[in-house]
């Protein structure tokens, strides 16, 4: 028996949803991947694989590790908790095998990996133990931003990024106490947020973005959207930099 | 005489220092770009332009955009603000210039471009005049979360993005009521940024990254580091998901 040396494990970042922007690092990381692993929804291969299309080794094998159906159950339930933690474990087992057999292994991540990304429940299992790489990407919120044109930040600026998960009332708190933010996690939390940036005096210089980067994405105005509808794949924007050449105060006044 | 048709501004990331953390979008940009833009101190070439080397279209124009010498001024001083608003109008009438010749110029961004870039003082002065597109990039920290294998932000977790020129109060203010940060411009604000850490209890937590993603770089637990002593390029996280498997609670608990 000769002794087999680890794989390696790689989080890759794909970026936000157009293929052009993987990094170079990403590519590579892609092409030399003997195993490419991504979590999904069962029934569907998600969004991140969809980007990786034609850049994978001849002969990859794919791992793709599918949540368990848990729409039965709450979410704040104790059980659907025990489940996905049972689903972490179970995932992270798995794809110790195959590093156990010297392969290695990329596990995709939308947009960064290490930014509210899923990849992160193998990362915490598995980094301390094998040789692990993370290739940083383009974040969902600087492919929204750049595709809106809008400057988030600048200077002594304060940014703050809130899931839309949170309180009407610790989002208005937060939005009152920042210079910029980002909401994530729109989808069915818009009615909230909206009234949130409505309290707060930001509803007009919020900007709505679905499927950023994407070929069927859509940017706008958020006080010009005539319905609360919004996918999974969707953020809300409050730019800062309020003294830019151009920009409008409160009072209406054009710098 | 013909009509000129205008040429493009594009604002390109460049990603944090790493030149394999340029996406294949900028590559494509550089390698079309008639024009190279980037700001820059007087006698330095600065990061951005070392990153983009290599991949420059054969011919290309290129144009540093030198910041003047303001050194016996101070910042706050409005005798500053003038000189540097007369060199933002000077650079946009220079870049404006090659536009209406019909070349398509690109603007170096470190990092992302809309995210405390100098690229912004071009684009809000000609965005609106001129075909422009942005390029989004990897941003610093995510190119320096991803060197220290930190998780950053998962699930629930609010970010907040401070720049360390903030007073020591409002830094530990912030600080206080955050799950996760990333304090950017860190140099010689150092000594105030770990008192604000060490006030607020998150010191433990803290992670310092100088040169991210480049040759040079270097990445430790803040309380490991001796000195004060932190370059122009660095930054300091605190790490959230405080729940996460394996990590330590203020009790001293592993979960
Ligand atoms: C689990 S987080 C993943 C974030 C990702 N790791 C990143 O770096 O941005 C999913 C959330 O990101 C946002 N998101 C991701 N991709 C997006 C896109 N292309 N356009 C708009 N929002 C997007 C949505 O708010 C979505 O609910
Ligand atoms: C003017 S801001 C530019 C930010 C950039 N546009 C981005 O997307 O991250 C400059 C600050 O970014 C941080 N920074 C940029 N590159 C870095 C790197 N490679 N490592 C550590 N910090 C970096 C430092 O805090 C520095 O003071």
């Amino acid at each position: 028996m000769t002794a087999q040396s680890k794989g390696r494990l790689i989080g890759v970042g794909t970026g936000p949803g157009d293929p052009e922007l993987l990094t170079l690092k990403a590519v590579r990381a892609l092409a030399e991947a003997d195993v490419l692993a991504h979590f999904a929804k069962r029934g569907g291969n998600g969004n991140a694989r969809a980007i990786v299309e034609g850049r994978l080794k001849p002969g990859v094998v794919e791992l793709p590790l599918h949540y368990p159906v848990t729409t039965e159950i709450a979410k704040s339930h104790d059980d659907y908790k025990a489940h996905i933690l049972a689903f972490y474990e179970e995932s992270a087992a798995v794809v110790a095998r195959h590093l156990d057999a010297g392969r290695t292994v990329a596990v995709l991540s939308e947009g960064d990996p290490l930014f509210y990304g899923s990849y992160m429940h193998l990362h915490v299992r598995l980094a301390h133990l094998y040789p692990t790489e993370v290739v940083p990407g383009v974040t969902a919120m600087s492919g929204c931003w750049s595709a809106t044109g809008q400057p988030i930040v600048q200077g002594d600026d304060v940014l703050t990024v809130l899931p839309g998960t949170m309180s009407e009332f610790e989002l208005a708190r937060r939005l009152n106490d920042t210079d910029a933010a980002v909401i994530m996690k729109v989808g069915r939390n818009l009615p909230k947020i909206r009234r949130a940036l409505e309290t707060t005096g930001r509803l007009e210089r919020a900007f709505y973005v679905e499927r950023g980067t994407m070929a069927n994405g859509a940017t706008m105005r958020l006080a010009d959207k005539a319905d609360d509808a919004a996918p999974y794949f969707s953020i809300v924007l409050v730019p800062g930099w309020l003294g830019r050449p151009g920009s409008v105060t409160a009072s209406g006044v054009v710098l």
